[in-house]
């Protein structure tokens, strides 16, 4: 059905974690762009928890799309933050003291997509997608709008490329991206992702990651498919 | 004496390729920060020739300023390149085809200066300083003052910083960049630098880095001391 909505044969590279927001994403992505023309990629830079990893692998799959997972090991090189290094613990607020969640990797998502543009560069893909929002969120200041637009505007001058950043949740609420997921058909693959701080499946539920994914379904009246497969 | 002239107590974090113009670039730094306020940075990105690495080292002993050697396995996975790739020769002119030169690694210094800026966010260092130039050189988009330009702009809102990136030598030909380090003492590291593609030291004096460091000598009126040193 995508395949045949699809009215490009542009192609896109997804940016894709694991979690909620990068799977809906991707079923935007395929919605556009048709499945053959759509592409996912995870990093290994050092999460705490490798099951990211695996539910990227498992709804690529779902999805029939490929998926490939890049390494970077130099964030766990830099040090100093919540969610590579084991031996600090993550907050229970999401944000500590009103500053940045102590989960902040200074520059993630600017060199993750920065990566994927490059991988994209050399096999002629026009098109990012990454499933960052300034709404509802923690703050993450490289999650905002200013800053992929800044982004896109220096991967264009650096490699010389048309590269074209997709944010399709950048204004959403977590209710709106959960009726866009409903809409793209991406619920059952939801059953798959990962959302959970503290690693947990089933999801501990108490942490604000798993707090933001229950009230999210709350408010748009949808049971959410990780929770049924407990 | 570069301590004593310097007036401020702010603090610059150097991208110290081992090569002429980022060790330059140091003695700017320097001049400019004062040694004690001074850092490098280097990368382990699977470039051909690891010379690159201890010339970076050794400069940085010789500066007595301190070099970190950030691992990036990354572009080694992303592959197709000639510097990262040792099956893929050297083209032997600086852009074959009239396109990109084969040594392109697309969005290289974008990485680079990201993963600087990650480093210096965390330690409070506001300056970040980059050898790169947009004249006399392979024409890499991402060193010239656009990418740069837009490059800081998107740090600055990803990161929420002030951090700005210093690029002495953006518009200088070589001649300049041998005139600038005459006048930053930088004469007597240079003997230290590594700038030949074929890894060889004494350099190959064939390739087309040795050719053009060789003019920029020339053109300088200055002997190049690394080549007393052979």
């Amino acid at each position: 059905m995508a395949d045949i909505q699809a009215a490009t044969d542009e192609s896109a590279l997804v940016v894709l974690s694991g979690g909620q927001d990068s799977t809906t994403c991707l079923y935007w992505a395929i919605d556009r762009f048709g499945t053959a023309n759509v592409y996912t990629m995870s990093f290994d830079y050092g999460q705490r928890h490798k099951i990211e990893l695996e539910c990227a692998a498992r709804i690529a799959e779902h999805a029939s799309v490929s998926n490939v997972c890049l390494p970077i090991n130099t964030f766990a090189a830099i040090g100093g933050d919540a969610l590579t290094e084991s031996d600090i613990a993550v907050a229970n607020s999401l944000s500590a003291e009103g500053g940045l969640p102590n989960t902040f990797v200074p520059g993630r998502n600017l060199v993750f997509l920065t990566f994927a543009a490059a991988y994209a560069y050399q096999r002629g893909i026009e098109h990012l997608v990454t499933g960052v929002a300034q709404t509802d969120y923690s703050g993450y200041p490289d999650c905002r709008e200013d800053t992929i637009r800044a982004l896109q505007q220096t991967l264009r001058a650096g490699m010389e490329s048309a590269i074209v950043i997709h944010t399709p949740l950048m204004h959403m609420s977590k209710k709106e991206t959960v009726e866009l997921a409903v809409q793209f058909g991406a619920l059952p693959a939801l059953a798959l992702t990962h959302t959970c701080y503290n690693g947990e499946r089933p999801p501990c539920g108490e942490c604000p990651a798993c707090q933001l994914r229950a009230k999210g379904f709350a408010e748009a009246g949808i049971q959410d498919p990780l929770l049924d497969s407990r």
